[in-house]
């Protein structure tokens, strides 16, 4: 998308090779008119997939998953919480999400009733690295036997496994922009397919 | 706002005498379009005091300062950030939150330039009850040298001292609903004024 690309490349800062900062306007400070427009451009992507629901996890995808949910008609954004494992309960269904960043499993988890059987879920996030957070929101689908019609990211590591990973097992995915690679303190994107 | 009442009183579930569950609407499955509805209320509330920026913090104010912000006309939102104490750092403005619930004390932190000196903020949350986070959020404005013109609240505890405490202490308060008191599973809200 190319004024997220834009944005990206005049703002963002690479910080060694695998982190790319983009807080000033997506994930801290967020640039409001920038995130409608992407949540139109998933929209475009994935209405024919006729989601009826839009999942994410707290708390930076909350912003894109409503964007996404907006101008999908105003559909239901349900986000899964973080933190320490919690004792299994009967209205909860949990999945465990490993963080290579932090070096330590943590459990996302939704309240069963929320995430029905038979759901058509778009899964929206900012990041898409490892591709840890996308497979626990999919376990927590898979688990509801709700059924995952698409990923959206905003912001892929296409030199990370995360992307690949889900392409090979053919999840539609769309990232708004994939970071090719980080050096010298500045981020590279990979060209534009199309 | 009488949408939100409707959904408390239909929706709601009260437990014991101050805990009131709204997550199947408000902060875990989001009503898309109630949300959008209160970002509208705000924004008629609160146009004329000229926010430029609108302020909250993660995870659940997330969605609601995003509906404000849009609807008066896409301003920027900036969430502040919870987490352990984190050592002071040159660019980061923080303030303690006591939880009365949590029995802690628990710090936000905002990047200072996110929340630059004369902005005129908006401060948005779902929940007030004790004040302690709202007051967090004042105490960054008041460290960056930034205007509180407002304060939107979704569901404000009247029972607790925060929204008290706001009003004599002169700040513009809008709280969308406000719970009287919470007695045998039910939800009982204060009448609307005027």
């Amino acid at each position: 998308m190319e004024e997220l690309r834009r944005r990206i490349l005049e703002e963002g800062e690479g910080i060694g090779h695998d982190i790319a900062r983009v807080d000033m306007f997506l994930n801290h400070r967020i640039d409001t008119k920038l995130l409608f427009s992407m949540g139109n451009a998933w929209a475009e992507h994935f209405r024919e997939d006729r989601p009826d629901l839009v999942l994410t996890v707290e708390a930076s995808g909350i912003a894109m998953a409503l964007a996404a949910a907006h101008a999908l008609g105003d559909l239901p954004v349900v986000f899964a919480k973080k933190g320490e494992t919690v004792v299994q309960q009967e209205n909860l269904v949990q999945a465990p999400v490993y963080s290579y960043t932090h070096k330590q499993e943590n459990i996302i988890r939704v309240d069963r009733h929320y995430l029905p059987a038979g759901s058509r879920v778009l899964i929206i996030d900012d990041f898409l690295a490892d591709g840890e957070a996308v497979r626990g929101l999919m376990s927590l689908c898979r688990q509801q036997e709700a059924e995952v019609v698409g990923v959206g990211i905003a912001v892929e590591k296409g030199f990370q496994p995360g992307g690949r990973f889900l392409r090979e097992n053919g999840v539609k995915l769309q990232s708004l922009a994939v970071i090719d690679r980080i050096e010298d303190g500045k981020i590279i994107l990979r060209p534009e397919e199309g």
